[in-house]
C-alpha cells in the first residue's frame, strides 16, 4: 500500500511537473496559494487586458511590467494542486485530479501564451499586445470552462 | 482642488516607488492583492525558514528555487498600499499612510534581505541561509510589530 502510495505520488510529481518546491505544511495552504497566485497574475493580467480592449488608456512601460510579473506569477499555483488539494475552499473541479495530463496541458498553454504575451509588451506594440491578450484569455477560458466551478 | 490631488498622487508616488503598474479597479483589489502577494511570499519562505530550523530537511534546490520566488513576489505587495486602501478586510494600521517613509525603509529592507537571501540560497550553502533566513525574518517582524494590527 505505501509502495502504492510512493507511485502515485512520483507518477503525479512527473504529471504536474510539480517542483520540488510544491510542500504545503496543510492542504489549506495549498488552496490559498494556487488562489493567491492566481489573483495576482489575474490583476495584472486584467490591467493589460484593460488596455487591449480601450478601456484603459495604453501605457507601454505599465503594460511591459504587468506582463512581466504576470508570466512569472503564472507559473507558480500549479505546483498547488496536489494530492488531497480538491477539498476546502475551493472552486477547482475533481476532474483536475482525474485528468492531469489534460490539466497539465490547459496549464502550459497559458503559460506559453502569458510569455508571447510578455514579449509582445516588451516591444510596446499595441496590436501586438492586442493578439497576445486575445490568445491568453483563449486559454484562461478554456481552462476556466473545463475546471473550475461556477 | 484636482491639481491637489494630482500633486498628492505624485507625492505618494514617490513615496511609495510605486511602480505605474499600480493601478486596481477597486481598494479591495489592491487590498486582496498586497495579502494575496505576502501569502505566496511567506509560504515560500517559510519552507527556507524551516529548512534553516531544521524542521524541514535541507533541499538545496527547493530553498534555491523558494527563495527566488520570494524575492520576486516580495516586491509586488507595496505599489498595493495606495490611498484609500486603508479600510477594509485589512490588518494594515493607519500609521502606514501617516509614515510613509518610514514604511517604505521597512519594506525596503525586507526586499534587500530577501535578495541577500536569494543569493545565498543559490550557493547552496545551509550556514548562509541560516544568517539570510535570520536577518529577513528579522524585517518581516520589525515591520508588522510597528504596522500590523493583532
Amino acid at each position: 500500500m505505501k509502495k502504492i502510495a510512493s507511485f502515485v505520488l512520483a507518477a503525479c510529481a512527473v504529471a504536474f511537473a510539480v517542483p520540488a518546491a510544491a510542500q504545503f505544511a496543510k492542504p489549506e495552504d495549498a488552496v490559498k496559494y494556487r488562489k493567491n497566485a492566481l489573483f495576482v497574475m489575474q490583476q495584472n493580467f486584467g490591467r493589460i487586458a484593460a488596455m487591449a480592449a480601450g478601456k484603459a488608456s495604453f501605457d507601454a512601460k505599465v503594460a511591459a511590467d504587468s506582463a512581466a510579473i504576470a508570466e512569472f506569477v503564472g507559473k507558480l499555483p500549479w505546483a498547488a494542486f496536489g494530492e488531497g488539494t480538491d477539498k476546502g475552499d475551493t472552486r477547482a473541479k475533481p476532474e483536475i485530479w482525474k485528468e492531469p495530463a489534460k490539466f497539465k496541458e490547459y496549464a502550459d498553454k497559458m503559460q506559453a501564451e502569458m510569455s508571447k504575451l510578455a514579449a509582445a509588451a516588451k516591444t510596446g506594440s499595441l496590436d501586438s499586445i492586442k493578439t497576445a491578450v486575445s490568445a491568453t484569455g483563449g486559454t484562461c477560458k478554456t481552462c476556466h470552462d473545463a475546471y473550475r466551478k461556477e
